[in-house]
């Protein structure tokens, strides 16, 4: 594996890349909820027992954003342009993550598309599913993002 | 306004929530990017001039986490469940967030349906907005979010 930029030529439907993998520290947790999401079954292990969630849940918004560090962390980012997101189309959370799990993310081209208002780069759709320790799926989505080609390329 | 908790029962299509205001930081925008999302464009302004950006850009799960913060920060925040997300069906970034922009978000809601499989929920899809001091729309997205119910009530 070398270490040269990726482009839209050299992208295709069924290919799969793995991020490293990443555990969810309590300190993260709490520092994520309380700039971002500060709710109680976020911040309050007691009073989070008599949620929906049963106890301490992390942010869907930290998952995804810790599986975007997952992605920044698997051969896909290197991308030329790096990893620019155009799009989400579907994004669910099956199962909360808890603190102290381990999260890993499996990124897979769905496909690609030679951009028509955007000379020069394809729009590649991936779906990302990130799995904690269990096995169990606690996030997928659906993400377009932009990638420069190496050639202008003819539209398809 | 009192602050008494909000049922699935009281939300209704055309209602708008508005969320306080965020002033984007730079700091915490290179916290963020180096925990979650650690591209060249989000932590370097330098090399970020050379980038898909033209100079440094806010991750766009920032600018999610950001939103949701304002969400807790809106009327909707006395929902009495909480604000629980199951799903995502859209979510773009048509102009880049930079550090120190100031963000407004508005949510308004579009359909309210009973859950077939949750008894005593509902799922409300809400629309979020957010728009930077120039009145640019920076972000919006289409969030389905679990409502908690005053009665059981008659599946619709």
């Amino acid at each position: 594996m070398t270490d040269t930029a990726l482009y839209f030529e050299d992208l295709q439907p069924g290919m799969k890349f793995r991020g490293g993998e990443v555990y969810v520290e309590l300190d993260a947790v709490y520092d994520f909820a309380h700039r971002y999401d500060p709710q109680t079954f976020h911040i309050n292990p007691e009073a989070a027992l008599d949620s929906v969630f049963s106890g301490l849940a992390v942010s869907g918004w930290q998952t995804a954003s810790l599986t975007m560090r997952m992605l920044t962390q698997s051969p896909l980012a290197r991308i030329a342009n790096g990893l620019v997101g155009m799009q989400v189309d579907e994004m669910r959370w099956p199962v909360p993550v808890r603190p102290e799990d381990t999260l890993r993310a499996e990124f897979e081209i769905l496909h690609c598309q030679r951009s028509r208002s955007k000379p020069g780069f394809g729009v590649v759709t991936v779906r990302w599913q990130t799995h904690n320790q269990h096995h169990e799926l606690v996030m997928h989505c659906i993400n377009k993002m932009w990638v420069q080609a190496r050639t202008t390329g003819e539209v398809v």
